[in-house]
């Protein structure tokens, strides 16, 4: 059934598959009037995209975005704006040894079962090339939240190996090619990750977001929870596996009492908060405090040591993935994360207009 | 606007305020002729109603449901099933002391700042009364599910006390009032308690959820994926933080080797694997391996310990709340994840029939 | 599959049979702080009621209205409003010479086909008695819309005899029994009418709907366009088998120079026009012109003659109805038609809050 | 809002302006393992494209289909399907004479009012060539319904003029330029409207859809009934004013006895019907009769005669339009009403599957 649309009165429907002409997304319910052209959207792309170095894939894909639809004399019309993005660096040849074959913890064998066919051509439709459509989405979304609402995103730890908080510091980000608040903790990486990559293999990650400016009260109970939107749209990224908000699993440790983010008037009326273990959402309702989320991102499952698997003859074989693939696919997710989040704070800041009898 | 529907092909909506008259629930999409009876969901009621034992809230409720519609001669017609349940033991009285403050770590601010008003008596709509609503609706799910398919699901961390997995035991769920899986780490967890709930506080917990038998093949990619529908199923369960599957967030550490779930052919000509990181999900699809999903639970907010807080009239004030509440609502939790888990899989169920040209 | 609610951001779901105990509606996405009381709503279900004349269904139902939840001291709270109304005239006995047959024209037949099970008691939740949760919640979309905006039907024709235009009076259509807009053609209908009443027999009708005050710009093109939504919900309403917008069929007689509705500048910086063929939509969005809409009405198939039918084994039978039966139950789908045709307006007025990017 | 999509299990979304640089469709829930080429929907495309006759618009479009995604060695794989189709003969120079003023009976007045903007070349968004994207989506789902169910259309009415029903063949209606199901009414009419359009003028007309092979069983009461969907489809073509079913509004003159649609038992234990006023469709659920539906489309706005308008500075003023327009839009709306009707039917078919409990 029809599943490749996200969001409700902002919507996004991608399609294509990792190694056809083209991908591409028709953005839906964007508000009109708003200032929009191709280079509003390329640098978030240009975030993403793999070849940069030698910590992701070295599949060299441009992703120009073009505009073919929604934007006239510069704006945006309120029509549906579609974006199309051409692949370039597709090689094919490098599946064939594995097309018969299922990668353990991949979704070849699930999308087998489920359609009774598989375009092994990188993944086809299951690879994380998609992504790149939830990025050029969450460009438009930017848009839309306005200046006052930023979304930034972080890998906070690789492996074993955690940000140390106390040096946070977000312009590093960018710095560096692992997505990394802290340059001294991006140097231990950029050596621990050297050696996975070298060995064929990979490892996980956790990547942290954090939402700024968002007023309070968007947020949808009680299935449309600001949250549960969060927790939907993080999930729905290749490789993750969890997601948690404010202090998440640590919840479980805290007492009421810790838990409790204390409250005193501030300026303007508005309260604030002396702390934020709620990660600025309320009973599914954003409170003014900075929205914090955190997902878990597995390892991916192409590396090159041979591992048990069945093919589709139904016969015990082995396999070893020889293409291009990210040693660490965490790092790329975060420009993903971050636009998920973006279209998730979009969509909530239109509907919460209905909200009310007197707009 | 309208968000108290939950679920596609198989929907329900709930309504009803913590101290009105009444809740309920509409179930729309549930397929005809299954047999269907008050005696079918009333067992999973009991399960999560209040005042079954000191380690909950006080409150004494039957939560009797009654059918409305949507059976005929003891089976389904495909009508929408509407359910009541009365609210019999609502004592507003006793939030007259807080009806003007905000509870810290509660929804009593944002529900406020969003809409304008707030049903101070028992929280109104974003009291936890609301998941007696979703209990009825999974155990209308699972006689969708049918036999085959079991959802279980048992407290497996209370504050920092994690259960002894090596003493699992299912059956041990029901037979002690923590709903813990280990009798032995039950009589200390109780112990524990009692302390946190002779002080008038709160603690957390990690509620865990099995689905085991089934099929392979169910979950929509890219957006509707499985583990998507499950995070937002369970992250809109009141005070849930964090949704995790399988290996969850302990896959930030595994490398490739580690989380690939190597496969062999088995019985049936269905493969088998040799573990589950995956948690059953692959690519947002289930593999046929049981579905392993964890919340974490945060400590109720209603905690004697005053806090400080602001009040509507927008001063500094300080709050304790006095009314009868859970100090663990993570226990009471368990049979509300099942619930939304075994919605969450009929709905996926009914979904996957539409998917090949063919039935 | 889910298929019992209607609307989008103001969504309402019925439930009940028409024999059941109860029938109700779930209204969710009523923003909050609208004074709502029972007796808001009960003039309404008044109009609708059956039993008030000659002309319609004997059976008696006071069709009282209660509100479960989403109000609190007065006024909506955002929450999903619950209606209840309770059955109270069900003569199942009148239906079990028909248990087995299938009555020509109506839904027992298909019913049958496609849930494998007839709730035959009063056609179960085929009937018509579904239509008083529609009016119950237009009843609440009028609020909404404020008092500004104005909803009013009357009957255009019945049999072949329509209304004479030059009478038409809106005042009129509240004093006689058949909804007609002018006293000397309702005098007339009411002797067409009884003599099929007394014959057992049954008749057609058109009803025709009137929006005033609707503001321009409603409408959410290309495939939520107003005109759609409003065809979708007249023709789900029982016995409904055309709809028409503004010049409607007529139009295919009209030439482009006939159809344009000439524009010319008015008070306040907004154009009026000088015909209204377009019933005040155009390209799916409103004008600011009166928005008219007409659908039509088929005969009940329930009658006295003796029709050809089959039966559940598959045997040919004859088939006559001698229930409690409306001779034109185009006269009771007046207050449905206005209830649907608010429903639709309250929800594009919430939709349309979401078009601009500020507010 | 987004707005941009039709359909529910079977969705597709359209993008695109009249004089863009390219239009398309994303169609989503597509079920795998269906043969797909251009070559499978190019010939449905041919049949609306305009330039094929003097009683069509003379811009010049081949409306070459590509496939972008979905099909994989020649059959879909259950992924979207996406479709391009470029502009190749836009001449927006024709608008600059009407760009600031509103044509009487377009959408250029309203979108303007909604959105603050306005795409004047070729009516932008709102231009039925948007329509080409729907042949496009309705070409997919007749791969869908298979070969057993037909999905046709003719036009029955030009002006005052309508067909002759005893001469009804549907296979002339392919050989001549007016889609008309009888030759010598085809003859007729071409003189008619020969006239018309030396005039600059235009003139509405009705289309007539029969879907033949459907089973009994499809649609979903009570709010997403067959004849609901449909009449939402149809109404949602440019220039629809009216929709009916069967009998239509001429069912408002038919007693109970005349519309009772009777039936006697058929070959293989199905039943057969003695008429067909119902349309195919009773309770909102197909019968297995033909599903027969009609449209009314109203004359192109686009004349020569000079109308009185109002301008974007709100001042009185005159238009007349010069562009190259259809003197009958309702001969090129055929085939797509024909996609929209094949559309809806594939969404049911596919819902329908989730209706029962064992597929």
């Amino acid at each position: 059934m029809a599943s490749n649309s996200f969001g409700n009165l902002f919507r996004f429907t991608t399609w294509g598959e990792s190694h056809g002409p083209a991908i591409g997304v028709a953005i839906d319910g964007c508000p009109p009037l708003i200032p929009l052209t191709e280079e509003d959207i390329q640098p978030w792309m240009d975030r993403r995209k793999p070849g940069q170095s030698k910590f992701t894939t070295q599949r060299q894909e441009s992703d120009k975005v073009k505009i073919l639809s929604g934007v006239f004399e510069g704006v945006t019309t309120g029509a549906p704006i579609s974006l199309l993005i051409e692949n370039e660096d597709a090689r094919s040849k490098d599946y064939d040894d594995i097309k018969d074959k299922f990668r353990p913890g991949h979704a070849d064998y699930t999308y087998w079962v489920k359609y009774g066919i598989r375009d092994y051509r990188g993944g086809g439709r299951s690879s994380a090339r998609e992504t790149a459509c939830r990025v050029a989405a969450g460009a438009v979304a930017r848009k839309i939240l306005g200046p006052g609402i930023t979304v930034r995103g972080a890998v906070v730890q690789i492996g074993p190996h955690k940000v140390d908080r106390a040096k946070w510091d977000w312009n590093e980000v960018g710095q560096n090619p692992l997505n990394c608040p802290d340059a001294y903790t991006a140097a231990e990486w950029a050596t621990y990750l050297d050696d996975i990559r070298k060995n064929g293999s990979s490892i996980g990650a956790v990547v942290e977001l954090v939402a700024s400016g968002v007023p309070a009260g968007l947020g949808e109970p009680i299935y449309d929870k600001l949250d549960s939107d969060i927790a939907r749209a993080l999930m729905s990224i290749n490789a993750v596996k969890g997601v948690e908000i404010g202090s998440g699993f640590a919840s479980a440790e805290l007492s009421g009492e810790e838990n409790a983010d204390e409250m005193r008037m501030g300026e303007n009326d508005i309260p604030h908060f002396l702390s934020n273990n709620a990660g600025g959402i309320l009973g599914g309702i954003s409170s003014g405090q900075d929205i914090v989320a955190r997902f878990a991102v597995k390892p991916t499952s192409s590396i090159l040591t041979p591992r048990q698997t069945v093919n589709k003859a139904g016969q015990n074989t082995d396999i070893s993935t020889k293409g291009r693939h990210d040693p660490c696919i965490g790092i790329r997710a975060v420009p993903v994360g971050e636009a998920m989040l973006a279209c998730v704070l979009a969509d909530h800041l239109l509907r919460h207009r209905s909200t009310r009898a007197k707009a």
